[in-house]
């Protein structure tokens, strides 16, 4: 994406790249289906949940003004105004904490207003809509999204664990309310005297941990050793929605003597109560707002403004990170404009307004990572089998499975050459099978292990469409008619929700696996060679590793302990956005040039000329893997933008790196990687590959363990 | 071990054994140093806490007349007295649930008769102790012992299983109760009313749940990748007292509000309460007994010596299993004669009796194991690392481990050639240097990963010793001393152990492994494959494994099913001895002679003639590991009886299986096996060990997945 600042030039050229792909991304997402509605209800809990909680906070602290159901309504109705007409499929909207504490300081300067008050908040809050809607087409059209670019690694893996970390926060405040007597409520019912307190705390505990637990292993459903491949699928799938339901279910076992506030459950009036429609109609009551307010809406639109711009932005980009081999473009500048639109459309129907959510935009993209990991996968099990049956020699099977996941590729005109996954594994497995002397013999099941090589072989790619985004959007608003039942989950399931949704957003946060390489033992740092490892964890000495992750640690704490300040607290996106100058014009004083390419790559430096022995050892290993073919070597040498990962003549790295040659990366220089599914997810791979060979080996050894080398 | 009814022959048979490594047996013991506390600590608290746990029951259903006090002091006496003199000092006695519920009856019984009453019940109970020991002693002096060969491990690990099943009930039932008002309690305490039952009983969830959980955790902190390994190792050896701890501690966090009683805590009397030493003077009293009752005990105490005679020699067979390649002899006569003495003993000063119990005596080999294992590895990798300080070729590396090696074993007399574990990795490890053309080159760490690899190497080897038995006796009997600190301890937390001693009991249970792999999907079989396994899953089709699977479930649930019925659930044993006929004349009726031979290899069986086709493959692939020793593959071939796994050329069996060469196994004629330590505790292994070769790797899947061969 180049840094324009004519204005709209950006929306422009989101516009162009995004109508290329706009049927694309609705015939992909029907051939998918019934598939998609697994990353669907994935997504659909995901974004549910925390709006109902948010919803219910806001209800508490609006004194019933807004409540739920408005929440469900904002998430509902611009998820699916941005599913169709938006840029960027794969970010999902919905009303987020900060917004929840902006409209809250709102309500409390409103209400001790006499000439505002209660009765015209909502009024007043569609001013304030009005002018943060101005100023997010202002932004747009200018092309404020261009910094973007500047947006690297370091600052979006900061915000995404912060964000985890105030999730996690949620889940323990609550879980420690449950303790207490609850504000609002009247402290002389029953279940509020000190035993039915204590009870319902433990119960909190049973339900909640209950819930993390079962939550997180069913997500790994899939590389259970028992049950059959469809259940394994469904529970991988389906498996916390799932939860929720059955946590729910035992919530309802405890009767007879318990009583029936144990355990205490969501709180939210039904949408057919009276008065749940007063504020639809708030554009009515908005010329009536003095204009001294009309105005003074100005000063807490522009703390939202900045607010959703980076929010928006942040989910955008952290759902489209460079492990995704995303095919399809960006659309930050596009997205934005809209983003004022649907923010001006809340604030007239008097709703508060969405953006851009983390950790569900990236969540979404994984789930659909693995929805397009498995089609592809089934299709080229079922190429390998039909290959073996016709016995065809191992060279013949890889020219039908490459012919299948060529067809299974969308033909857009800026993706050519997609098979180039393939390519290194047939490299391998035919080394092996060499030595083993098996080359031009028929296949079979012994030699090649079909499913477990397919899951190896093929990189992550993501299912790139529409239909997912929509129909979690109208499920959410399928919410608002659901309330009656949404109102029997316990909270204390919900808290254990958050949390396993904190744990859920780690994995493939290079921030947080590096936090993790500090606590490990250094005698055990071979086990994280021999899985997945990003390129710093070879390239960059282990003290530059450790000084620059707690720096950023650092951050994180301070932006945390933001957090905890009433009202200014809501600007912690400023202090992350500090870093963007910090990153370009402080790190590098303290940090070698080839060190931060390798930990948080920035496309605006210029790659620096590689010292000798790291370029010797790339030929070197890149040879071996993909011998004869020059121009992607120096493709890789030249472009390398510290996200390429040393190939070596070892199996450890050869099935996860790819050379980049496809036009996009040329385009937009950056070399990809192709990480396998699994290890996004954070799932480690149980297989060693074989010893290092020496050379590789002695320089990762002396990069973890011993004292920097060039 | 011969079959010998010759009176007195088997007990001197076994003295002579065990008085030939009687000096070893303790030299050993001090020379591991403090190490020696990890196995110690860890058995202490899996035999003490059963022990007041059936105390506590023992209590209630004798109305106080026997306590925890007098189990605890019975099962340390026995214990000290055993672990001194004793013949197999892994053997652990201790009170035991057939022995209180056997008890409980004879309370009832004598309860009821107005010449014997409460008074005389513990006199009465002295006179049983008596005929039981003369049983006992009779039935070792004429050799019954020698029947244990015909004990396969088809009854041995039914045995384990349903122990192990028993355990888990009464983590159910005791988790269960907590939400219920104890039976002897006042229920009109505050803690007894619904709300703070209902909060005990969730806050006991909590306890046992996170007791179960860490507990388990702690115990595979050796292979955490976090904190430095002296913290892991730690964390591995006390982990699990170390969480009892804890989770006592958690329990007093609630406070203000909550009533003392919650949780509830263990109970019973401090050993200085008046009236706690009326039983030791029992053998006053006992010739009051009317001598009707004198010879009427004679009923009972054949039941339990029934009871003890099969759980004593059960519990030391399923300590001394063919696995743990132990090296000093069995002592079965010897110790069912020192049992008959042991249990007069008690008798005479009043308390109940101890025996051999499961699965606290294998968990007591298996944590040996993992302490000579440790010994082991520490000396050779220093040798390792010493070797490679000096620029060593990776033959003279292996030659000085060899050395190092040999200096670690004890010389006994029966015993010689044990460095044949290190041939085989020596044989892989140098195949895969020759192929990287480095054989001669100075090994490095790059190209040996000291730690891992000799992990891998060594075969399972057991500290066999006494001071542990005899010091976690001491430990037992300290708790008389210590109970009002036992009495801190939340029942709650009893139960997550209870449970915690069921699972720690499963892995290495091959009938447990075998139910597993009925569950597990066909196409995850390979897995198994990967890793360690049982020659069974290799060679028997996984027809012929499900229906003897399936029949011995069905047997298990027989015996459970037994166990409820009110007295004569204590005769379980009955039908498990039963099985002892069914295997020897019924099994071989419906499965094939191999077959049975690697499911549950008899030693009364002659081998049957190895198919072709299998003695060929054996060949073959021993021929490749040990090429040139002919005389071990004449050894291997004739006498294998069924524990051999077919040793073939590719890594996945060739570092787990050993050939037999040692003089102990040639007089009795069996095949060791040398799994790696891991492996019997259930670790998976984390490697799959390069492709299978054609050949074997397609009989392999055939069995797994398809009809059976021959």
């Amino acid at each position: 994406m180049e840094e324009t600042f004519v204005p709209f030039r950006g929306i422009k050229n989101d516009l162009r790249g995004r109508l290329m792909c706009y049927k694309q991304d609705w015939t992909s997402g029907f051939k998918a289906g019934f598939r998609i509605l697994a990353p669907t209800t994935y997504i659909f809990f995901a974004s549910a949940i925390p709006v109902i909680s948010f919803g219910e906070q806001l209800e508490r602290d609006t004194e019933g003004v807004l409540t739920a159901v408005q929440t469900l309504a904002s998430t509902a109705l611009c998820g699916i105004i941005h599913s169709i007409i938006g840029g960027q499929p794969l970010l999902i909207l919905g009303v987020a904490e900060p917004t929840v504490i902006m409209y809250t300081f709102m309500f409390n300067f409103a209400k001790e207003r006499a000439d505002l008050g209660r009765n015209l908040f909502i009024a007043w809050s569609g001013w304030v809509c009005v002018w943060t809607a101005l100023l997010l087409l202002m932004l747009s059209i200018l092309g404020a999204c261009s910094i973007i670019n500047r947006f690297t690694r370091v600052a979006g893996e900061l915000f995404g664990l912060l964000i985890a970390m105030l999730f996690m926060q949620q889940a323990i405040k609550g879980l420690v309310e449950e303790f207490r007597i609850p504000e609002r409520e009247n402290p002389k019912l029953v279940q509020f005297i000190p035993s039915w307190r204590f009870a319902n705390g433990m119960f909190a505990l049973v339900l909640s941990f209950g819930l993390l637990y079962t939550g997180l292993k069913s997500r790994k459903a899939r590389s259970w050793r028992y049950g059959t491949g469809w259940l394994r699928s469904v529970i991988a799938d389906y498996g916390v929605p799932l939860m929720v339901v059955v946590w729910t279910g035992v919530s309802y076992i405890p009767s007879g003597d318990v009583p029936k506030g144990i355990p205490r459950r969501l709180f939210s009036p039904n949408p057919w109560s009276p008065g749940a429609y007063e504020n639809w109609t708030v554009i009515k009551d908005m010329l009536n707002v003095p204009i001294v307010y009309i105005i003074g809406a100005f000063i807490p639109a522009t703390m939202i403004a900045v607010l959703y711009y980076f929010d928006h932005s942040v989910a955008s980009q952290l759902a489209q990170q460079k492990e995704f081999n995303l095919r399809k473009p960006s659309s930050y500048h596009y997205d934005l404009l809209l983003l004022g639109f649907l923010t001006l459309l809340c604030g007239l129907i008097g709703i508060p307004p969405s953006n851009g959510v983390i950790p569900q935009s990236p969540m979404h993209t994984k789930s659909l990572a693995t929805l397009k990991h498995q089609l592809l996968r089934n299709r080229l099990v079922a190429t390998a089998r039909t290959s073996m049956r016709k016995n065809a020699s191992l060279g013949q099977m890889y020219g039908n499975m490459q012919e299948a996941y060529q067809q299974m590729q969308t033909p857009l005109i800026y993706q050519q050459s997609a098979a180039q996954g393939l390519k290194e594994l047939k490299e391998s497995t035919i080394q092996a099978a060499s030595c083993t002397g098996n080359l031009n013999a028929p296949v079979d099941e012994t030699l090649f292990d079909i499913e477990k090589e397919i899951d190896d072989l093929l990189p992550v790619e993501v299912k790139e469409q529409r239909l997912s985004n929509l129909l979690q959007a109208i499920m959410v608003g399928g919410c608002v008619a659901a309330m009656p039942f949404l109102k029997m989950i316990p909270t204390s399931v919900l808290w254990g929700y958050f949390a396993f949704m904190a744990i859920e957003s780690l994995p493939g946060n290079q921030f947080w696996e590096r936090i993790l390489l500090l606590f490990t033992a250094p005698s055990r740092r071979y086990k994280v060679l021999e899985e997945y490892h990003a390129t710093f964890v070879e390239t960059v000495p282990f003290k530059t590793i450790a000084m620059f992750t707690i720096f950023q640690t650092i951050y994180l704490l301070i932006c945390f302990g933001l957090t905890w300040v009433p009202i200014a607290g809501v600007m912690f996106p400023l202090m992350i956005m500090l870093l963007v100058p910090a990153r370009q014009y402080i790190l590098p004083k303290f940090f070698k040039g080839v060190h931060l390419q390798d930990l948080d790559a920035a496309e605006y430096e210029e790659a620096p000329a590689l010292p000798f022995n790291l370029a010797a050892e790339t030929q070197m290993g890149a040879g071996a893997s993909y011998a004869g073919d020059a121009e992607i070597l120096d493709e890789v040498i030249t472009r390398s933008r510290g996200e390429f990962r040393h190939t070596n003549s070892s199996k450890i790295t050869s099935s996860t790196s790819t050379p980049a040659n496809d036009p996009l990366s040329m385009q937009s220089p950056r070399v990809r990687q192709s990480p396998r599914l699994s290890e996004l997810r954070g799932e480690r791979s149980p297989r060693i590959r074989g010893l290092p060979s020496p050379k590789t080996g002695e320089s990762k050894l002396s990069n973890l363990g011993k004292s920097p080398q060039n």
